[in-house]
């Protein structure tokens, strides 16, 4: 199968099939749409009954007509469009957009005929968008397609939107000229017979046309896949991401068994986290989003400068730089002198830089320039509030000519104006290329945004390769021992030898068979140690006392030793031993975190977060999916509130960050080494005093 | 003095003194706002220069004026504004609003004008807004008064805006139309020289032209009446309230001590909850609520149905609803079987209603009013997108006709729909009473503050009064005896006596002086006990080795009582000593909160929160202002991530809140019988294993 995306979206002559002469039918929509956008290659409607249809020519079939149709779009029932796709592949035309409702959404027998149009179209190399989708948009002026039943022609512009919601599209196209973001292509998908997200990413990796990707998505066909293909695209442009369905995620993490918390939602946030896409949770926020990211460059450093003609905006502009971690630069002291002179005595030179109510266009323009020349500052947000002597169409202007000669600093704008300024802006500088807001939210989530992706592309570039130098043997020795005893779920003492393998920070420990074996390790040891029972069938050890804690001296050992024996005679559990493992107690341990892999829907997801009895209380735990790279390993020890309990505190001495990213990093390789791994739980996984990281507890299951 | 803002902003006759003939001066757009509003009383402008200004009847000054003037309107140079103010007063007006700027915002000099303008202002009983203001308005039809120099005007409505920034409330009146949002009234504070936003709070309070209360403030004029007439008040009306200024915070709240944690904003917040305020933290969440609160009643129940043309926005709206925490109606067979009867085969009637793209404004309505019949159903969301066939208005229109049959049950729009919408709505159905949002996210956050607000006037009316029948003579004797021996920290043995009177949960303890005490207090608790030193002088016990945990048995004390003497002799604090403590050792403690009071400018703020190594890792902590209600511990208990412990978690037996609650409000009471203590810890503040609570360690100082 040979899927052709771009020639689909990129047609000279295109056939609506199904166009229709009746004021408000799907056949008549896609008619006016087409032609409002006066597309430029050749148009032609398919419909028996007519000669022409507002002013298109019309024939009685795709065979019929008189050149080779690059794109079909096909609005006839249901019933009729394996039919009609089998008459375009016969005439040539092997790229279709199916319109047409009636399919999988409605029953199994909708869902057989969705089938075979895509059998069909699969084994004659068509290309097939939809089906029960709302059309597809390239507003390339070359090409000015509109075929697409929604009602109203969205701006030209440079972002690529992608949705599974068709009636969303029609919604999402109304509102973008107030938000002032264009479209370049714009893409329904449907029920997603043939072409899907990952198809579009493909398409849309090297069109130089779509600077920003928006996919509203409430399904990922394909995992891996998508990360793939999402983590090279991302690295070109950002893919940003609404994938609705999130609330399950409440109800699922609920417990805090590794696999447990991995409800679908927290392991597809990680995966769109590791692939470098930008998730966004509603509309207004990815709108915000979409045009910083589609107007800005990205700033060399993170210094924000903000001009403002109200203090109110501007103290409220520094609390939500505060709440997102934005810089507010420190303006030097020739900066503010050359502030000075340009505005009125009334203005604070100090960062927000407050022009007072009665700021001309020429003031705002003289600080925006100050401000833009100063090495101090990376970015500017410029706030106008229409107070008195309406300039924000002349300050917009003048942005406008400042950004060509600070081609590297981004420059938005939050205005509170007339209700009239997006029309007027339209009208005046048509192409303004400023990202605009009504609201410091808005505009400071964006630029969040554009920083967050500053960091994503310069830790791309200097991303690490950590050779972690493990001799697998000892653990393919162990699980080949254990797969010939049947074991799913690991002794203790066989996940403690794997984890030291793969060079874990595990306690010391040994393997006592005896209890002079116990006294001799706990010697070379030291004491205090800790015994625990080795079973290749009892899972929870403490349930049958089978853990001892806090052993101090050789007497005491001695003791407990025994003590353990008896209980374990007494649960009859002595002949499932492969051992009892001596370890060191870990003193001064009070930071618990918690690391684990589980496998869901056939990929290795790493969890880490919070541990001990906060796992499930404070939930304080993320995902990404094996295998792990280094920038995976630093975003998840960030994720979380974890990262606060890894630093110094409260005397107690910070664990080096490294050595809890090369922890996560080993066992990703552990589970990459031996995929037949499906559930290891490093838990806890403790920080001492002296800043120092042991797993203290091992388990892994086959 | 006797001030009278109501007289103020309802006069019967305004001068604008300081008027101007010239265009773009403050005094000519006084002028002209004036005129375009059509103000229904006498208006004339006061300037020496002119016969009329804009068509206004104009005096050289106000005692040429041939009746009484209510409310002036002075907008003369700062240093003529002090003998306006005098000669007001000599011809009977009493009322003015100072919109001139060059006082305190500009120096110590206007700073000393200012004082002397509201120094006459008190003396004579004048009720005075500003200086350094934009002016007020009054949008009620039989006064039709705009005394303000904004730029455009407001629509009509139901709310009361008073802003500390006056550019803010240009900016605002500019973007409340797109919003749907009409103002009552709007009062530019200025520089409160007299009138300040407690007084607005009075004013407003009895209005019911007024129904809700918008504040912007930089700062609280008196934490302590703000709180009393606020708590009062938010009984009767909603009170929304940017406080900007917030992010100090972030700054102050870096370490772990009670005090110092009480950074200015944190204890804001607990003030604001306390009194019932509601807290936004941006101008959108501010208009999303003010809204939806100004337009809806409260509902009955908490049970929302969702009504959507688009499968999309219908998913998105369970996941915003899942996250504010928002009950999607579970819909009965009944309700489902009516809504099938009305919608298309195509239709999903489970919740969200998905009635299709092709539903018509019929569909619409006789949905929505199956839905609002429906005894589950208390709250309806109407989603519509413009797919095909423009029915926004019409749907608006069923909706506000379908609101006067079911007055008890909110209603609110979300559209995407022409950018045109705001308009034709204004047009086709100038009073609609229906909130619109653009975006799902906003309508839920508006809901979720009415339901909010449900509980708050349940929960207030019935709010427990709790005797906590405590009698604190122990506790006045212990407190003039560490006076009499000038103690500002009172020793360890000291504060557990104290919070023992006030029925704090401590463990069993006793004071030792010597080791058969020891002993004999020991055998009455029952081992393991701990050994703590309690000294006058020494406040960190640990430093010095001054605290022995987990004494198992007689012996074990013997030796340790005696090392710890040998540890306190060597340490030179024998003479210190009021004795040592011998405590019960709490055993299975493993779930750590904190509760604390500190006095912060003049007011006792209870902190609570999550303890031990986290509370500054975390930072899971919370302020109210002392004396605490039931309510305030109640949402002090339920405002951090504290809360989650406290339940049953892996084994550990549930907390009863109930104790916690208790908990603090004894320490609220301790600190209001003793307004002397300054500063409080209990902390940590334990549950143990079978869900007791106790109190292990306490501090009182002076």
């Amino acid at each position: 199968m040979n899927k052709d995306l771009f020639t689909l979206m990129h047609p000279n002559s295109v056939a609506i099939i199904g166009a229709s002469a009746k004021p408000g039918s799907v056949g008549n929509e896609l008619i006016l749409r087409a032609t409002e956008a006066r597309f430029t290659g050749r148009l032609v409607a398919i419909n028996p009954k007519n000669d022409e249809i507002n002013g298109v020519p019309c024939y009685p079939n795709i065979a019929s007509v008189p050149f080779k149709v690059d794109t079909a779009i096909i609005a006839v029932p249901a019933a009729g469009v394996l039919q009609v796709l089998e008459e375009c592949h016969a005439s040539g035309c092997n790229h279709a957009v199916i319109i047409s409702s009636g399919f999988k959404e409605v029953g199994d027998a909708g869902r057989a005929l969705e089938q075979q149009i895509a059998d069909f179209a699969n084994m004659n190399d068509m290309t097939v968008v939809g089906p029960n989708c709302l059309g597809i948009i390239n507003t390339a002026t070359e090409y000015s397609l509109n075929a697409c039943f929604a009602p109203l022609q969205p701006m030209r512009g440079s972002v690529g939107f992608a949705t599974q919601s068709g009636a969303l599209a029609s919604g999402i196209i109304n509102v973008l000229p107030n938000l002032r973001i264009g479209l370049s292509q714009m893409i329904s998908l449907g029920n997603q017979c043939q072409i899907n997200s990952i198809d579009v990413l493909r398409c849309w990796e090297n069109d130089d046309s779509i600077k920003v990707i928006l996919l509203y998505l409430e399904s990922i066909p394909n995992e891996k896949e998508f990360r793939e293909v999402a983590s090279r695209i991302s690295l070109k442009k950002p893919i940003l991401v609404i994938k609705s369905g999130r609330s399950e995620r409440g109800a699922r993490a609920s417990v805090s068994h590794t696999g447990s918390l991995a409800g679908d939602d927290t392991t597809v946030s990680g995966m769109l986290a590791s692939s470098g896409v930008i998730r966004e949770l509603d509309l207004r926020e990815l709108f915000d989003t979409a045009q910083v990211l589609s107007k800005c460059p990205l700033p060399k450093g993170e210094n924000l400068a903000i001009i403002t003609n109200a203090g109110g905006p501007g103290i409220m502009a520094t609390d939500t730089a505060s709440d997102y971690s934005i810089t507010i630069a420190n303006l030097t002291d020739d900066t503010k002198q050359k502030l000075r002179s340009v505005l009125s005595p009334q203005a604070s030179v100090a960062n927000p830089v407050d022009v007072v109510a009665s700021a001309t266009a020429e003031q705002y323009s003289a600080s925006a320039k100050i401000l833009l020349d100063a090495p101090e500052v990376d970015m500017l947000l410029v706030i106008y509030l229409y107070i008195t002597g309406k300039n924000d169409i002349r300050i917009m202007k003048e942005l406008e000519e400042l950004k060509k000669s600070h081609p590297t600093k981004p420059i938005v704008a939050m205005l509170l104006t007339t209700p009239n300024f997006n029309n007027e802006l339209d009208a005046e500088l048509p192409n303004c290329s400023i990202p605009t807001f009504s609201y410091i939210a808005d505009a400071m989530h964006g630029l969040s945004r554009l920083i967050e992706r500053k960091h994503f592309i310069e830790d791309k570039q200097s991303e690490r390769v950590y050779n972690l130098n493990i001799d697998s043997s000892k653990t393919k020795a162990i699980l080949d021992s254990a797969k010939r005893d049947g074991i799913k779920q690991l002794t203790t003492l066989q996940s403690l030898q794997i984890f030291a393998n793969y060079n874990l920070p595990t306690p010391k420990f040994g393997n006592a068979q005896s209890l002079n074996d116990a006294k001799k390790i706990a010697k070379e040891i030291g004491y205090p140690v800790v015994l625990k029972m080795s079973s290749k069938t009892v899972t929870h050890k403490s349930d049958i006392g089978g853990v001892v804690t806090n052993i101090k001296t050789e007497e005491e050992l001695a003791e407990h030793w025994n003590r353990l024996m008896d209980r374990l005679r007494e649960a009859n559990v002595i002949d499932t031993l492969d051992g009892i493992v001596v370890m060191q107690q870990i003193r001064g341990a009070n930071r618990e975190l918690v690391a684990g892999i589980v496998e869901k829907n056939g990929t290795h997801q790493m969890m880490f977060g919070l541990g001990g009895i906060f796992v499930e209380a404070l939930h304080e735990v993320a995902f990404r999916p094996c295998p792990l790279t280094y920038l995976d390993a630093v975003s998840l020890l960030n994720s979380t509130k974890a990262k606060n309990i890894i630093g110094a505190l409260r005397g107690n001495l910070a664990a080096d960050p490294q050595e809890i990213i090369l922890t996560l990093l080993r066992l990703s390789q552990l589970v990459s080494d031996f995929p037949e791994i499906k559930e290891i739980d490093a838990n806890p996984l403790m920080i001492n005093d002296k800043g120092e990281l042991f797993v203290v507890d091992a388990r892994i299951v086959l």
